[in-house]
């Protein structure tokens, strides 16, 4: 059976089983294309073109067992996954004080929040700090998006919720309506939360201030002052300790390099 | 810093940073409380009565945190959170098949995916083998549902959205609408998808053929369609090896203790 782990009622459990729920993101090297990414992945396969939609669910089933990447690089090895996180995305969106929310499409931006994150299943949680250009961390998104909503969704009813699907990942990625400007703060805000949460848990033994610098592209004035409440809560935590201030960017702790990958990635188009 | 891990880059990792994401659930002995609970979690406990929803915000991070035990006590230490598995759930509710959906109001019925289990946040995900009659397991998911949604909520919008909250939480645990039939049926229907999928992952390792039970308890034709799909696949994985067959029962494995629990549990009011 291979290797083995002590698992929580004290049996030994093999590896295979207590790791069940984490899969690693499948590395390509060359060209990176949605095929090549389901060879990888055999027992997850899933039939094309049926009309049920339950080939299409399975393969939702790995944006639980993929992990949030920026919290894995600090060690972080039981944290979020993607799911986890639109998750919380989608109960922020229901919280748009009123003033923002009259203005919104809110069934839309749910939605939205759900979606958002959708092809990182197949390309996995790239970040800032990968070194994959953003053109082709688009490329490799939007291959995926075609794929789950044209390939394995286009005879489940009619094919119409996939192209609801597509159509709202594509507005998102576009950036150009408030709905979409909403959700991209959204985002944040909720990576910022999280930095807060690991931070505070972590009892000052991890420094995650590399994310606040987030805060900074936050674009609409009802997001901001989340935004600030939640850097004001971190420094109440950090105060009088030295930390890093990622909200000041390169003067922070954090490298030029870095600073110029995340403005890359957090910059609304 | 206590004991380390060797994390991801081959770093030492503090255990408490390598566990951050995983919370064990807060057991009590004596009567349960909410402010029993929140006594426990000192770090987290929040502010009420707050015009922001920010301490909201934070108390969600708990059901990414919160693991689903019914995997856990097969050894699945790295298994689904509670919000992984409503995630998907809100995913499932914009396919419910044409025929049904106009029957529906699929936009509650999402937020009722994402809302249903938002109690074991404090409450933990209390299984049918946990001993808590279900009347208590009702109880303590209501009494948190209020302190959410009354103390932490009451000043955020005028209390609007923490009430829209209370009452899609009180409309699945009634189960007397069809709304509620549909997004309980989509909770097995979930729980089935996870379950074949650790099954074929496990590489045949981990039999949790106890969950296929859970099919008999579908109650919406469509429903049972989909459940009879995820059956077959199951069967078609296991043919030829010895396996629970849960879904018959008493028959198939399962203990008749076990299975009077799961009646219980399962059962739609």
């Amino acid at each position: 059976m291979g290797s083995q782990t002590e698992g929580a009622n004290g049996a030994k459990v093999p590896d295979v089983v207590a790791n069940l729920g984490f899969a690693p993101a499948v590395k390509l090297s060359g060209e990176w294309s949605v095929n090549r990414v389901l060879e990888e992945i055999p027992s997850e396969a899933p039939t094309e073109g049926s009309s049920s939609p339950i080939p299409f669910f399975h393969m939702l089933s790995r944006l639980k067992t993929t992990k949030r990447e920026g919290w894995r690089r600090f060690g972080i090895e039981r944290g979020e996954s993607i799911s986890d996180h639109m998750y919380r995305m989608s109960l922020i969106t229901m919280f748009a004080p009123p003033a923002l929310a009259k203005k919104l499409d809110l069934q839309k931006c749910m939605k939205m929040a759900l979606i958002h994150d959708m092809a990182e299943l197949l390309v996995g949680d790239i970040t800032p700090v990968d070194g994959v250009p953003k053109t082709e961390k688009n490329r490799r998104e939007a291959e995926t998006m075609d794929f789950l909503t044209k390939n394995l969704l286009r005879s489940v009813a009619g094919g119409d919720v996939g192209a609801e699907i597509r159509a709202v990942w594509q507005e998102y990625e576009d950036s150009k309506t408030l709905d979409s400007h909403f959700v991209h703060d959204v985002d944040k805000i909720e990576l910022m939360l999280q930095m807060v949460e690991y931070e505070k848990q972590g009892k000052g033994h991890v420094d995650l201030g590399e994310f606040a610098y987030v805060a900074t592209k936050v674009t609409l004035p009802e997001m901001k002052e989340w935004a600030d409440e939640l850097l004001k809560e971190r420094d109440e935590f950090w105060k009088n300790k030295e930390h890093v201030h990622g909200e000041k960017g390169l003067e922070g702790g954090v490298s030029a390099e870095t600073s110029r990958g995340q403005d890359e990635y957090y910059e609304r188009k």
